[in-house]
């Protein structure tokens, strides 16, 4: 890319991608390496596994052999997992020895975390005893902790250092730290006594000590932290990173905001699947989980929810002389039923992102019931009238049959709306994520709202 | 808090706010603000909102004007626009004149942005010519693009600079900039060619020149870029801070990573939102919200599928004749309905969250669709004999009734997956949010599915 004519980037991405692809025809590996050493390490990534899913992992190692050493590395931690596992399965001893020596601590313990154990126990065998403890001990936190997220590749400053000390011992470890940005004050015990933000030290004057600059009011997690909370005190806090601290509350590590992105990601596509009825337990992508893992993720919820109809099915039933009465009212069962769960979909909706974002607390419970028993009042009333006159007009039913119809809905909207919104509160509650109640469970419960508000309703109007 | 004992945050914030609501009882303003500034700015706004909700805003300016000149822009930055501005409309002139002058440019414009056009000239009025100038550009960026989040405070380097020249230059402007960790170096016609990160400043050897650690290959957005695409270069990149330029490839401005975190959180909500069928536009809180503005937010969606209501009615008044025939299968229809509502979801949830995250690309559709096809015949057939068993078993209907439900439920469970899985694709080929189309849409779509394929079904199994 040339930077004096800032050309479109993402035209360049695909230009250059389909260059790389005719020079890997003709075999042209070198040339393709300069190609690719114009981008950035996580597009090179990118680039080398649209090339192992067109061409052949082994063209994509050919490639990546032709890596400068130290660029291979750092591409190397954009692969996603899968591929990283496979690649070791490929290349040599003394390259997984570099590859692993050279990646940040955290994303070695990532690789590490995938690989089967008689590889880790291979690679770990070339390891400093030091830092095979360290490692071992990291690969004992738990998946989605605080703990599995940090590095142990933090600066470490004392009180009593002056700014020209501080900004020296910066130099002589920075190039081994995940970040120089936020340095870590300790105390004898490895307590954490302060934070300094290198930016503070740049700016201040030459004579001042790292106890004049640090902050004492310092935002930690701890090591068993879900990560989800964790990533709550980035988005609260914008910090650029945050220590981690173990049960003596000794600083064992830190996590840096570019991991928590990913993390952030991860916990979307978590609340959205959950919504949507998806318990999904694996980190894969779609197209490389296999069909009957995919069938475990969706099974479940699917019979749980099986349950309910033989509820609605049994309700159906026990009105079933009265239906084929009026065999008319059948014909708006789809519509109560649907608009009763949409109704409560909605609600669940704003209330579950209310919370996730912080606007509402579970305090708030009555002030919310209030505020969408009167949306429902009013969107109820709004879709009845419109509904009234297109079964009058339309449908050719009596009047009695409309006034039936739209009473329910009524009812169904305001119910459904109250149930919507309530429902993840009491998630929150009793400590169930809100999302896995809003999804499909708010449509069961709303069908069967609907259901016996209808065949109650039509009792009372039409004396069946 | 104490920083030798690291006690749980929560806890120690908890109890600081009884105290602080004690005090305040007490009218004992400068203790509480003593007690106030034991917390972060981030803290501050939050402790300082409460109050306003407890007692009244009153109260709450009171304790605001307790807090140091500095702390107080800190603060005020972090409360709710709509605060902001109730507190700029009762605080005087000067202290307005403060605040404004002293807040970060990009947090000045939001601020400003959300004003009366009267109060806002009066701002400017007292504001120098050039500055006025530079503010009413940034007021012209479109909402929710890049040009909205930058900041024009950023540091200007020149690739002759030195080390020494560069450190020095940080040093000079830094405290006026939203970040030093990125820097930017422009030619003579404002062009960005390069960038610098103050790591590999500080970590650089003494004679080191800017050209010589600068990286070409830059990474930018473009004023005009929708927030999502903006959001979306931090996620891939993990930087800092990402350079904005304008038409004529002028750097203009800066985004950091923790302007990105809130525009991550807004588009989750927004998706979010849209699957569950609310069109929302305003970014106030839900409680703040009125009533209409809901009613708003979601009376077009339920409006929009009452049409497609019209369609399942008629097919049910088409099929009215059979129904009473055989009036047993009333009561399956909420479970075929249900159940091919729930597995479309599931898919659309999955293909969703898979295009949203880079695992999947339209050009994914066939695979996609092949492995949703064997998906929905597992789960189809798994949920069919269950339920074949039950109907026969419980039910006491007929084998031929329990025939005709499992069959449509086959079918309707893969034609379901199918559509999910389409859908979300063909609206992303056509430039629509795929949200829109998975939520309330989808369930739509497949009780028509659902109906059309059980009553064909029970036509030629039940001969009616």
């Amino acid at each position: 890319m040339e930077n004096t004519n800032l050309i479109d980037q993402e035209q360049a991405f695909e230009e250059s991608k389909e260059k790389i692809f005719e020079l890997l025809e003709e075999k042209k590996y070198f040339r393709c390496r300069d190609e690719l050493l114009k981008f950035n390490a996580v597009d090179i990534a990118e680039l080398l596994e649209e090339v192992m899913r067109k061409y052949s992992m082994q063209t994509a190692i050919i490639l990546f052999r032709t890596l400068p050493k130290g660029a291979s590395v750092e591409v190397f931690a954009h692969f996603d997992v899968d591929d990283q596992v496979e690649i070791i399965n490929i290349i040599t001893d003394p390259e997984i020895k570099y590859i692993i020596e050279e990646l940040d601590f955290d994303d070695m313990i990532d690789v590490l975390d995938e690989l089967p154990a008689n590889i880790v126990d291979k690679i770990l065998d070339k390891t400093p005893k030091n830092e095979r403890r360290q490692i071992n001990t990291f690969l004992k936190y738990k998946e989605y902790s605080a703990g599995s997220l940090m590095t142990p590749d933090y600066i470490n400053l004392r009180k009593n250092m002056t700014r020209r000390e501080a900004l020296d011992h910066i130099r002589d470890v920075g190039m081994n730290s995940e970040t120089i940005y936020s340095c870590y004050v300790l105390d004898g015990g490895r307590k954490l006594v302060g934070v300094v933000s290198l930016r503070s030290l740049v700016l201040a004057d030459e004579n001042t000590k790292v106890s004049d600059i640090m902050k004492e009011d310092i935002i930690f997690a701890h090591v068993d932290d879900d990560q989800e909370e964790t990533s709550e005190l980035f988005k609260k806090y914008g910090f650029i990173a945050i220590p981690v601290v173990d049960n003596e509350d000794r600083l064992v590590g830190i996590i840096t905001f570019d991991d928590i992105l990913d993390v952030i990601e991860e916990e979307n596509t978590e609340d959205m699947e959950r919504m949507g009825g998806v318990i999904d337990n694996t980190d894969k992508d779609y197209l490389d989980t296999p069909v009957l893992m995919h069938v475990k993720a969706r099974l479940p919820w699917l019979l749980v929810l099986m349950v309910s109809y033989v509820f609605t099915g049994g309700m159906i039933a026990s009105f079933e002389k009265s239906l084929s009465a009026v065999i008319a009212l059948v014909a708006y069962m789809p519509m109560l039923m649907g608009t009763g769960g949409n109704s409560g979909t909605q609600s669940s909706t704003v209330i579950i992102t209310g919370m996730a974002t912080g606007d509402l607390e579970l305090s708030d419970v009555l002030r919310v019931l209030w505020k969408e028993f009167r949306i429902g009042i009013i969107v109820g009333i709004c879709v009845s009238i419109l509904n009234y006159m297109r079964i009058v007009a339309f449908d050719h039913n009596g009047s009695l049959v409309a006034l039936t119809v739209c009473l329910s809905m009524v009812l169904i909207v305001i119910i459904a709306k109250c149930i919507g919104a309530l429902l993840p509160m009491i998630a929150k509650k009793i400590g169930i994520d809100p999302a896995l109640i809003a999804g499909p469970m708010m449509a069961s419960l709303t069908d069967m709202v609907a259901l016996g508000t209808y065949f109650t309703m039509a009792r009372l109007v039409l004396k069946i």
